[in-house]
């Protein structure tokens, strides 16, 4: 019978990748609805946001896991098709020709299988398609980073907004109980760069010679399973963190005072503008207060409420509300309902 | 105003990738129907079929471009998907909670741009949709350099099934006739390692810091105009060469012979079975015979005409009918079928 | 004659190489001399020490330019090595066999370029002399991603223990002081993706078919330059920041006190250990203090001071030194002398 | 003790990288000297040179091997250099500051293990010596590919210059026999690109943070024992089919017969100038002669021979020592005595 060995390979390889691919779909929608109920939890937890590292303005701590909920849907719908693309069986002989064997068989084996054809094969099932099913696991494993090196800042002694929920391994250390340290998210730091250039290695075997050569069957050997068996730990020791990841919203409004407020002060000149003054003069009057706040570590709203020039244009309860962390959340629902409508 | 310049940036930057991405879609359809159209030219030109190198069955020239067609309909398939889920906008301010900055502004501003919004954004849209799109095109080089290599392994002075068009610039070699590089298709397969690395870089700028640092910035200022410029270029000039290919269908046969027909062994195996002989009588007659073929460069068939104890079983017709390139190609219109119904 | 283009081509491009080399071994000694510098007047700043971004033990912030100098140091070896081993020129024709050139035309000319010949060529010189050098790079700046990083961390706002020195465009955020950001170190972090990334393009121009295919040159052509320019640039930039960068040693003892002193539980335990009580006993003391140092959040020297049962077998004096900060600077010399001895 | 388990591991990693070195570097000699002996045994086989995969002018086979000889050469130098920079070791303590352990320890430790010590240190020893360690065996790699794609290039039916030695389990396909596949070279392209992918995840490990982070060892414990035993079995594995490589001289010629002497037709050209002939006249000639033999499939020589233009200014003997095949090997001496000298 005109079977190749490749056909026998290739076909076993589809159903293999295939199920994993749905594998790690099921862990994807956990982790997705997971991320739903702490985006809820943590809705009014409001905590600063950053750019640069540097404090920009507040936010809402749910946001990040409405965040990481969209991200997971965009990777729920790459998987998808990636999978799609991938669960392709080929039974077609040597060349793709069907010259000892039926087109027949193949209708019915795939059938069988839950597998598509190669419409048009070689000797091999075409490359592009591990191709993209291993960029695709990078991606998921690129959000899974992104998580984690979010976490590991978090977790920074300076910081200390979360921390990883502490292992039993970790208890020995209770003489020194600040050393905390986000061992998990860094170990899976490390794994996504591990996935990404597994994936880069899956490129090259695109183009293969002629009718195949079969200098891709090294790499996959490895890649394959390991950046499949990778991925599905990645997202379930994720799921543990974030599962049981502790919450310090009171260092989380510590941690706004650092910048004294100062995120506010466009919105104090714009208040002077408002009552009449140039902007020019808004923009002094502003900048001295700001600048005096951040070199004495003062509040900026203290020092506005102080001087006197300020308080000729704005009363006690106008400077308040300018400082009004509220401010800043009152478009969440509208977020909120765009991203968990479905 | 509380428009962020990552804001104008980010959906400024959204718009000019969809249109690029809607440029190597038409690229990449112009380029099917080419395909198509060089399918159905070759379908009937029988060349050898070649796995490691190395002589295998004979196959179709033009099954090469069906091949070809059908990677190019999932890279098509792949460029819209990943197209759709970087035309995204942003404008949200700061750490995309639209605190200056009310929703309907950027309702009615995307919309306008023909572009969705980031469901829910940090300060930038994120940037695993870049990622995505990017190594899309990764894929797509990688198509290219595999056709590259093919034409350039058809064009070795040995093999010589097809040949670049030739450039004006080339026709200062006329006292060197049989000096005619592939260096359109060489030019190709570097440009992909290009475009392939380039990709890599784009993974590393998921896990941003927080509500974004810049370090994305300086990476995609370069690898994303420069991957859709040469995407872009690599299918215009790869379009060129195959639409002009010269094909010499006399050297294909006349390359087949050099492995003198041995393929067909299998074939000359089991039908002495059918005629009676136990499986190792009829191995032990095929394998003497083979082995004389190659060791004395023999056509194989030759050598079984004239062979006495095959003969015993099988008539001239028999054995010139194993021999007969039509049975490999019988299910051409299978195939033909299943790739071009749409 | 018998020169071909590649002759030209590589034996210019060599020499190329050769001077951006020298360039950027002129940047890497002259950032060395400034980290030495900086090394000796910071060796006294005392600051923390962090693993896992998490409080470790203190240590020195000179320290941390002595580490990258000895980087540098590293760097400055193999760039040396590699500008050697691609210091290579190359005319000896078509493939290498000086069939129509005399090899004394080769050893005059490349003697007076200063370079040396390719002992045994294809029509090229070895592309594995590219690909070290260009990873040579990539290791260039993989240090200064280091340094960069360091920066952006250090540049937080919870941390400010230092900052990259504020560029005239960063004037107008005069109303916003707190939002210095790392802008420069971000830049730096991104551009060593791509420098990386097109080293890895290197590799796969290794392999050329035979006597030499071009499809390396569309990859060098972009590569080599940009990675030359975008190092050399890099090691500007930087050197710009950490010539001026601003430090703040008095919030670098401000965050020290954000672990309380903890670090020192094993010392506590020890020098208890050493009194006389049994290492269980000990264990159980140290470990409550600290505990209840953590939780709420009061300074373990000033617990340990107060508890009766530690000043049973510690007198103040005893306690205060195990709290001596200059303990864990004591073998800086021993460090110092070991670094900057040449 | 203020031994930390990052001085225990780093150092007993450095020990076994440095004897994981050795053994490589072993596998490099022993592959040096048998390229030389090789090179030596087909110093004077004449096959053809190839660029762009098509005929260029003749060379010697010896002089391939003689080309592996010098870059693995290259490899040694390299690896040894790198080898000596990653054979540090580090006992330290906790931020390298000898906290809690007298320098003294290391000093004598390291020396019995035959490390030198990180000069200066972090928690860990510093990971830009792994990236220049795991770039070093992917340049070892790139090597390996090249011989590989070479063999796999010669192995092909229609050129069958050379072949893998067959092994054992190719004995079945007796009734094939042309179908000898160098599935040897194929794997090791393949795993080539795995060394280099492994690589390239190395450099993202050189920015850890502060005085460490953890996330460089899930990537370590994979890509460095990986790449140094897939280096060392490539090594190994290419060295019996370079050992033992079928190599068939005649075909060599046979193949140089595809190209009928065009080569020469610049040495035609020349003859004719400087028998008088301007050189439009001589170029002319030439290649109205040179078209035809291609056109045709005629040797160029037979052409000239009895063309009576040219016969009017070359005798026989000049046109066919035009054609003698030493002209192009006449500097192998040269080139041999530059590479073997020492």
């Amino acid at each position: 019978m005109g079977l190749t060995s490749s056909d026998v390979v290739d076909t076993a390889m589809a159903l293999q990748i295939k199920q994993a691919g749905e594998l790690i779909l099921k862990d994807l929608n956990e982790f997705k609805e997971l991320l739903r109920e702490k985006a809820f939890q943590h809705k009014n937890t409001i905590c600063m946001g950053r750019s640069h590292g540097v404090h920009a303005e507040p936010t809402s701590f749910g946001l990040r896991f409405a965040l990481w909920y969209e991200e997971t849907k965009r990777n729920i719908e790459r998987l998808k098709q990636a999978t799609k693309r991938i669960s392709i069986g080929k039974i077609s002989g040597a060349v793709g020709t069907f010259s000892n064997i039926p087109p027949e068989i193949e209708e019915i084996a795939l059938k069988k299988l839950g597998l598509k054809p190669e419409p048009v094969a070689t000797q091999v099932v075409q490359r592009d398609r591990h191709a993209e099913f291993l960029s695709t696991l990078a991606l998921i494993a690129g959000m899974v980073e992104k998580i984690a090196v979010e976490i590991r800042h978090l977790q920074r002694t300076e910081v200390l907004e979360a921390e990883e929920p502490f292992t039993k391994g970790q208890k020995g250390s209770s003489a020194m109980p600040h050393k905390r340290n986000p061992v998990g998210c860094e170990n899976l730091s490390g794994l996504s760069r591990l996935v990404r250039s597994n994936a880069f290695a899956s490129f090259e075997n695109i183009a293969l010679w002629h009718d195949r050569d079969i200098s891709h069957s090294s790499v996959e050997r490895i890649i394959i399973p390991d950046n499949c068996i990778l991925v599905d730990y990645m997202l379930n020791r994720l799921y543990g963190i974030i599962k049981d990841l502790v919450v310090y919203p009171e260092r989380m409004l510590k941690n706004m005072e650092l910048s004294y407020g100062l995120y506010n002060s466009q919105r104090v000149l714009l208040a002077l503008v408002e009552k009449g003054l140039t902007r020019e003069e808004a923009y002094k009057i502003t900048q001295s207060n700001a600048m005096r706040s951040w070199q004495e570590g003062v509040p900026f709203m203290n020092l506005l409420l102080k001087d006197e020039e300020v308080r000729k244009y704005l009363t006690e309860d106008e400077i308040k509300s300018i400082f009004d962390l509220n401010y800043y959340t009152r478009n969440l629902d509208y977020i909120y309902e765009r991203v968990f409508r479905d």
